[in-house]
């Protein structure tokens, strides 16, 4: 080893083991010490080590298929459906995030809120109808819709309830999915909801549409038409491939930035008007309940958020040494400008790398170097987003919501990681 | 309808009716003729039009799933598997490009291209060794390469092969995704393989890797170093869950923009060497026959490239009227920085609008608004990247390249659209 590497240290950016990520660049590989990585993880061999040859090798292997499926090594990874007593599909699963990477979520893992079931819809029999405040009501096929010109952009859903465990007096146990899994990330292709709106010459005074899914619950919510004209999608592709049954095959709504309950799955009509329809959807459920016994209504966006996936309960630490935190941030206000990491309980905190492209309304991947001392830790990050908020901490959300809230969680979370290793769930 | 409306003109870009994409923007579908679209696709419903209730919305629907599936009635879009004569699961499968939108390929319609089939790798019993011209040989369980600082990134793979029809006297008929399906773009996760051949202390001598898969084809290719150490990564991850057994699960090499072989999937074996290695697959194939009888081997990059994708063969044209054409386009150099449209056989050209983020060696989706006016007419695409590159003319790319190439082809794809609405693969 040169002296040149030896008399570079692993430069800390932050308390108890934040490292400056150069530490995990290429460059920074041949600054630290040889055996910072491998100590931990990779075996040294000798020079004439080879590997023997897995049985996977003697024979060929399968073949092509039409449509393929993930490894049954991975099986294991699932989302947790719960449905809700006494109901019909009614109910909702959560993305395992703390079992995936990047920022894209795997369609089969998109997280799910049903309010009664999965329709079995036939897209050659499904209609949107455009109707209300409107010069000229107007039916589409699917076929007609799918002519429309499209617009494709990746985009996160969270459902407003996402994280609610969080206004509990006593931490949730649960996995990271477990506790902040209704949120998702895909890339959603469809036709711009404002052309079809423009086509049936809307009536300036309609401020609002109504917007209605064909499930049994007759899901309906209403939209401010000016957010319909900023960046509404009629959503027909997710992920390159037409929607999924659970997220609303053939057509749903997209609201990018908004509580995902009004981003209506399966929908069949968009019906203009001058003021709100005041649906049940939206007047016993998704309000937020004051300290006063008020009831906010119509709190569209999802509030600037973080929460590190890796390390995270269920994953445990295996010994001291380096690691990398890894995790996801969003706001439905725009793009994540920075993400801040503590491995201190919020003594001192440091940025960690934002994966590149960090697109506006969408997921966006965090990572940063930490060298674990092995001792008891608690590890947080906080996000800030383009119009300048900042992820609250709990007692600062408690504080500011009260605690009869029941959507809208969005305050730090903290993980105290202990000195074997287990990862828990903590306030503070 | 106004006399603003009525006095403004669809304003045509290029020949044969591409027009100013802003006829497709939410101010431009007010400034068109009142049903220009709804002529073609929606029907005009009364005002008092309600939609009938459909029996999905009648009973409870499905409930929520651990992994969720595509609905039934898309499972007709399938990529097209073809085995190798007189081989066990050697062959490919093409990814159907004329069913997908957006710039994401789902993971279980990513193209395939076996040696001798997928091998059913236990992740637990999997090993990655590193050595040749190093200091400190490794070798890595899975466990242990996941312990290493990843990165994200959305890249294309396209087999170099693709598209290798068009060196044919005729036009093959066939889809676009027959035709043209050997490529596909995902966001991989993985940990950049230079940090790993720091940390095994590479010597300064050795300028070329030997890459091997653990099929029982043991591929292997040889890697400049160069390449290795700017942007190679060791994919874990494929748009956020572990690879697919079909794109190298548990871990594959990833070259961005070099022809897809050497990305090599079930990657045991990195071995440090001062010249390439010579392997079968780097010269018995994957080589390109120049007209004088010489090969040309190691060419790596994909070249610059395009294609429609709708409408393209298979998706016939439902009569005059409005269309929006849609393709894809990459580079394997970096960046696409435009792509333009001909209606008339490329007579003349219009730039296409870019679905944004454009990223370095991804895909990119392209849009251009085309009022089809009933006849007979020749569409192409032709994409320009960051080098300066732009996408040949068949012609231009026999000329240059010869006729005895067998991989490599990039030539601008010609379809007729006949007045009929059929679409076929042309030449010229």
């Amino acid at each position: 080893m040169s002296e040149s590497k030896k008399n570079i240290p692993m430069e800390e950016v932050a308390g108890n083991g934040l490292l400056h990520r150069r530490v995990f660049l290429s460059q920074g590989a041949a600054l630290i010490s040889a055996g910072s990585f491998n100590l931990l993880t990779a075996r040294p061999a000798s020079a004439q080590t080879t590997v023997d040859i897995p049985p996977w090798m003697k024979v060929p292997g399968a073949g092509m298929s039409g449509y393929g499926s993930r490894a049954a090594h991975e099986d294991y990874i699932q989302r947790n459906p719960v449905s809700a007593l006494g109901t019909t599909g009614s109910g909702g699963s959560r993305t395992p995030l703390q079992s995936l990477e990047g920022m894209i979520t795997p369609s089969a893992l998109h997280f799910e809120r049903h309010h009664s079931g999965i329709p079995d819809i036939s897209p050659d029999d499904h209609r949107l109808l455009i109707h209300g405040m409107v010069d000229r009501p107007l039916i589409f096929t699917m076929d007609a819709l799918s002519r429309y010109p499209m617009v494709s952009r990746i985009h996160f859903i969270e459902c407003s309830g996402n994280s609610r465990v969080g206004f509990n007096t006593e931490p949730a146990p649960g996995s990271c999915g477990d506790l902040h899994g209704l949120v998702s990330c895909s890339e959603w292709t469809g036709v711009p909801l404002a052309i079809l709106l423009e086509e049936a010459g809307i009536d300036p005074r309609a401020q609002w549409v109504l917007a209605e899914g064909a499930d049994a619950a007759v899901m309906s919510r209403s939209v401010p038409v000016e957010k319909i004209m900023d960046d509404a999608l009629l959503a027909l592709y997710q992920n390159g491939e037409r929607l999924r049954p659970d997220n609303g095959y053939p057509v749903r709504l997209l609201l990018p930035g908004y509580e995902g309950n009004i981003s209506v799955k399966w929908l069949r009509r968009i019906k203009a008007t001058a003021e709100p329809t005041m649906t049940r959807d939206e007047t016993s459920k998704y309000t937020d309940l004051r300290q006063d016994g008020k009831s906010l209504i119509f709190t569209f966006p999802m509030e600037v958020k973080s929460v590190i996936t890796s390390p995270s309960p269920g994953l445990s630490m295996s010994g001291s040494g380096l690691y990398e935190i890894s995790g996801l941030a969003w706001s439905g206000s725009g793009k994540i400008i920075a993400v801040e990491v503590s491995a201190d309980g919020g003594q001192s905190w440091a940025r960690a790398a934002l994966s590149e492209p960090v697109l506006s309304k969408a997921m966006t991947r965090f990572r940063m170097a930490w060298r674990w001392n092995g001792g008891d830790a608690v590890i947080k990050s906080r996000a800030i987003d383009e119009s300048g908020a900042i992820q609250p901490g709990r007692d600062q959300l408690l504080e500011e919501k009260g605690t009869k809230f029941n959507y809208h969680y969005n305050g730090i979370q903290s993980w105290r990681v202990a000195s074997d290793g287990e990862v828990v769930n903590v306030y503070g």
